[in-house]
C-alpha cells in the first residue's frame, strides 16, 4: 500500500463527488436558460437526487476513517513539504466535519425546494405577481434556517450563510468590515445626487442582435475562450463553471438600455476568465476551486467597474459601439465616460452606479439576516423591502422593480450579497497593484486589450485555485489585507470633495468611494 | 408490511435510475446542441459515472431478492388482475437479468467512448475529415461487440443489438421481415429513376431565421407543447425525452435546401408528440416508457411521410410557406406534392424519398452488422460504405456524404437502423387505420390540423406506454401484425406500375411502396 493511499482513495471520491457537482451545475445552467416551464418539477427532483449522492459520498463514515488515516499519514510522511496535499485534506476536513451534521433528507429538501422556487421566481418576476412565489421562498427560508442550524455550532445562522460562501467569515467580522461604509456611503450618494442628475447618454435604443453580436465580440477580445465556454441569456446573469474546458456565462439584454447588456456581461466575464484560468489539472481536488467567493466577485466588480467604467475602456469601446449603433454617433468618450458613471439613485443593484451599488447590498444584508434569524417573515419582505429601500435608495414602484429583482434567495444563497461588497473592496485593491505592476495598463485598455491585466491576474490569483486562503491570496498579490489601500493610495483620500462630483473629468468619480470605504 | 413491499421497493429503485437516466439524457442534449468543444472531455466523465451509477442499481443484489419476492408476491396476491404491474414486472425482470450480465467497467466505458465519439464524429463531419474520428469510432465498436458478447447468449452479436432498440427482434426475424423488400425496393427505385428525373422545385434559398419561425409555427400548430418541449438546433436531428414535461427536438436547416429542415423537423415532431403524451404518471416505471424503437419510428415516418408528404399537407402548408418566402410564389399545390415525393437516388438519407429510404438503411444493416461480428473493421469502413452505397444508391463523393452522415455508430447505437424500415411498415399500416376510422382526416389535415389524427394515436398507441409489447399495440390499432397489410389495401396493388410514376398526380407514388413492401 502506498504512503499515501487514504489520501488517494479520498480524492477518488472527492473527484467523483466533483463529478456530481459538474452534473448539477449543467442543470443548473439548463434551468437557467433552456428548461421549459413544464420541465422545474422533473429538474428539481433530479437536483434533490444528485445533493443527496453527493452527500452520501461526503458523510460516508469510509470517508471518516481515510481521513483520519490521510491525517495521520501526513504527519508521518509529508509534514509540511506538499502545501496542495495540506491544502486538500485541510478543506476535505472542513468540509467533512460540516457535512456530517447535516441530514441527508434535509440536502435533498434544499436541491428540490430551491430548484423550484428559482421556477418560480423566474415567472413571478415575468408576470409581476409575487403571490405565487411566496410559498416556495418560505420553504427555502425554512430549509436554510435549518440548514443553517445543524452547522452553525456556537455561531448564528446568518454567521453560517456567510460561512457558506466566505469561509471563516461571521457577521461580526461582516460588521467590522462593512458598517464603517454605511453612513460614508450614504453621504456620498447624496453629495453626488446634490451634483445634479445627468442625463443618461447612453440610453439610445440598440436592437438585441446588435447587442449580442457586440458584447461576444468583446468578451472574446478580452480572452474568454468560446471553445471552452459559451455565452447564453437568462433571466438573471450568472457564470456556471460546469469544469475545465466548459465555463458558461449568462447575460440578458434591453432594447433600450444596451448597458444594461454591457455592465453584466464585463460582469461575468470577470468571473469566467477566472473560471476558465483555474488550474484545469486540479479539477476534482478541493484546491482545484475558488477560496472563496468574495475573491470571485472581485474578479467580476473588476471587469465591470474598473475596467469597464474607465476612460481607456471608453477610448476603445465607443467607436465599436457607434460602429455598431449609429445612435451613438453624436458621444464623445468623455460624455461616454461620464454617462456610464452617473450617481443615481435606482431600485435597480445589477445597473447600480459604483456609489450607491453597496447601498443595494446593506440593504439586503439587513433583510436576509432577519430572515434568517425570523425576526421578518416572508410575509411581511415585500413591505419591508420597499421600506428599507425608500430609506437607502428610493422606493420601488412594484415587486418586480422591489424584491423581485434578485434570484439568489430563491436559489438559497443567503450570505452571498455581502460577498459582493467583499468583491468591491478586493477588485480595488488587486487593480491598484495590478496598475503598479502595468505602468501601462490603461494604454493597453485604450487600445482594446486586457491581455497583460489578464496575465497579472493569473500569475496572481488564478493560478493558486483553492490552494490558499482568500485572504492570503490578495494580501500576496496586493500588499495588503481585504480593507486596507497601501499607504500613498490612502494620501489620495484627502483630494476633497472635487473628487466626488459625477462625471468629473479628471478622476473616476468612484474611484474615490471605493479609497473611501477603506477608511 | 404491505403485501407489494417488494414491488414497491423495486419501482423506488427503478425510479431512481429514471432519475440518473433523466440527467444523462439532458447531458445528451447538451452535447448535441450548445456543449462547446472543450467539454466533451468532461461530459464523457459525467456520462460514465451516471452509467456506472445506474448499471449499480440495475444488478444489486438487493433488486434480485426483490425481484424473487415481488414474483412471488405477484404469484399470491394479485395473478393477472393488474397488467401494469405485471408489464413492469416483467420488464424489470428482462432489464435486470441482461444487466447482471454485464461487468460496470465496460458499462462506464461505453459512455465514456460513446460520448467521446458523438464529439469527434461533430469535428469530422465539419470538416470531412474521418481521421481522428476512426479511433474513437473503432473503440466504440470494440465496446459495443463486448457488451453484445455480454447478453446475447446463444445468439449473434447483431442479435443483441437488435434486442436493444426492439425487443425480442433478432437478426433471422429481421431477414424475414426486410430481405423480401430489397429486390422489389430496387426494383421499384429503377423504374420510378426511369419515369425521368424532375427538377427539385423546392430548392429556392430561404433565410435559416424565416425557416425557424415556419417550423416553428408548424411545429407548435400541429400539437407540440412548447410549455414542455423545446426545438433547438444540432448536428443530427433528434427527439430527447428528458422526462414527462420536457421533451426536446433538435432539427437543422440548410438555407438553399429548406425541405432538409422541414421534414427532419416533421419527423421528430412525430418522436416528440408520443413522448409528450406518454402517462405522466408512469414516468419512472418500466410501463412509463416507449416498448420498442420500431414503433417510435412509426410514428416519425408517418408525420414526416404520410402527414408531411402528402397532397392534403400541401394544400394547408403551401400558402404558410409562400407567404413566408415568396420565392415559392410560382408553385401551386400539385407541383409541391410531386416535388417533394421526387424518387432519386442520392447518398443522402436523411433527405431522401420513401422508395430508396430503405435502400439507405439496407446498406446500413449490412455494414453494422459486418462491424460487429468484425468481418468489417472500422479502417475499412469507408471503402465498404463506398462501394454498397455506389451498388444501392450513389458513389459518395467524399466521407462527409458518405459515412460520416450519421451520427449512429459514434453514439453506439448499432441494430437501431432497422427500426427505420420497421417504423415504415408500422406506420403506413397505423396511417391506414387511422384513415379508416377519420374518414375526413384529409381534410383535416388540408386544413392544418392534425388533431384528430393525433386523438386516434393518443388513443391506440400514446396511451399504452410501454404495458403492452409493440407488436399487440400495432396488432390492435391496425388489425393485423406488423407487415400485414389488411385485404383491401393489397388489391390496390394491381393497379400497376402507373402508380410509380414520380409525381403522378393521382396518386401518392410511394404509398405503392409501401403495400409492396408488404408482398
Amino acid at each position: 500500500m502506498s504512503p499515501d493511499h487514504a489520501y488517494r482513495r479520498l480524492l477518488a471520491i472527492y473527484r467523483e463527488r466533483a463529478l456530481l457537482e459538474s452534473c448539477a451545475s449543467l442543470i443548473d445552467w439548463d434551468a437557467e436558460t433552456y428548461l421549459p416551464a413544464g420541465g422545474v418539477e422533473l429538474c428539481a427532483e433530479r437536483q434533490a437526487l444528485l445533493a443527496r449522492l453527493e452527500h452520501e459520498r461526503a458523510i460516508d463514515p469510509e470517508v471518516s476513517d481515510l481521513l483520519a488515516q490521510a491525517e495521520a499519514e501526513a504527519e508521518e510522511v509529508r509534514g509540511e513539504d506538499d502545501p496542495l496535499h495540506a491544502a486538500n485534506l485541510r478543506e476535505l476536513r472542513r468540509e467533512h466535519d460540516k457535512a456530517v451534521r447535516v441530514p441527508v433528507a434535509l440536502v435533498e429538501e434544499l436541491a428540490r425546494a430551491t430548484t423550484l422556487a428559482q421556477g418560480a421566481w423566474e415567472v413571478a418576476r415575468d408576470c409581476g405577481d409575487p403571490a405565487p412565489y411566496l410559498p416556495c421562498l418560505e420553504r427555502v427560508v425554512r430549509a436554510t434556517q435549518e440548514h443553517a442550524d445543524c452547522v452553525r455550532g456556537a455561531g448564528g445562522r446568518y454567521d453560517a450563510c456567510l460561512d457558506s460562501w466566505e469561509p471563516g467569515l461571521d457577521d461580526e467580522g461582516l460588521a467590522r468590515l462593512l458598517d464603517p461604509l454605511r453612513a460614508p456611503l450614504i453621504d456620498l450618494a447624496d453629495r453626488a445626487a446634490g451634483a445634479g442628475e445627468l442625463p443618461d447618454l447612453m440610453a439610445h435604443r440598440v436592437a438585441k442582435p446588435t447587442q449580442r453580436a457586440l458584447v461576444r465580440g468583446l468578451v472574446a477580445r478580452f480572452g474568454f475562450d468560446f471553445a471552452r465556454g459559451r455565452v447564453d441569456e437568462a433571466a438573471h446573469p450568472s457564470t456556471i463553471r460546469i469544469g475545465p474546458g466548459d465555463v458558461r456565462l449568462t447575460t440578458r439584454f434591453d432594447t433600450s438600455r444596451p448597458m444594461a447588456g454591457l455592465y453584466p456581461t464585463l460582469h461575468e466575464l470577470g468571473h469566467g476568465l477566472y473560471d476558465q484560468n483555474l488550474p484545469p489539472e486540479q479539477f476534482g481536488m478541493p484546491v482545484g476551486d475558488v477560496p472563496s467567493l468574495g475573491l470571485h466577485e472581485s474578479q467580476a466588480r473588476l471587469f465591470e467597474n474598473l475596467v469597464g467604467r474607465s476612460r481607456a475602456f471608453w477610448r476603445f469601446f465607443l467607436p465599436e459601439l457607434q460602429a455598431a449603433a449609429p445612435a451613438f454617433g453624436d458621444l464623445d468618450v468623455e460624455a461616454a465616460y461620464r454617462s456610464v458613471n452617473r450617481v443615481v439613485r435606482t431600485c435597480d443593484r445589477v445597473g447600480a452606479d459604483e456609489v450607491t451599488y453597496d447601498l443595494h447590498i446593506a440593504l439586503r444584508i439587513d433583510l436576509e439576516r432577519a430572515l434568517m434569524t425570523g425576526d421578518l417573515v416572508v410575509g411581511d419582505l415585500q413591505s419591508a423591502w420597499d421600506e428599507a429601500s425608500a430609506r437607502l435608495l428610493v422606493r420601488p414602484r412594484d415587486a418586480r422593480t422591489g424584491f423581485l429583482q434578485d434570484g439568489h434567495w430563491a436559489a438559497g444563497m443567503f450570505g452571498y450579497f455581502p460577498t459582493y461588497t467583499l468583491g468591491n473592496l478586493t477588485a480595488a485593491q488587486l487593480h491598484r497593484a495590478a496598475s503598479d505592476a502595468i505602468p501601462d495598463l490603461e494604454d493597453h485598455i485604450a487600445a482594446g486589450s486586457v491581455a497583460p491585466l489578464v496575465e497579472w491576474l493569473a500569475g496572481s490569483v488564478y493560478r493558486h485555485g483553492g490552494a490558499l486562503p482568500a485572504a492570503v491570496i490578495v494580501e500576496r498579490a496586493s500588499g495588503g489585507p481585504i480593507g486596507t489601500p497601501r499607504a500613498r493610495r490612502r494620501r489620495r483620500l484627502h483630494r476633497g470633495p472635487r473628487a466626488l462630483v459625477v462625471g468629473c473629468p479628471t478622476q473616476h468619480p468612484t474611484a474615490a468611494v471605493r479609497r473611501g470605504t477603506w477608511r
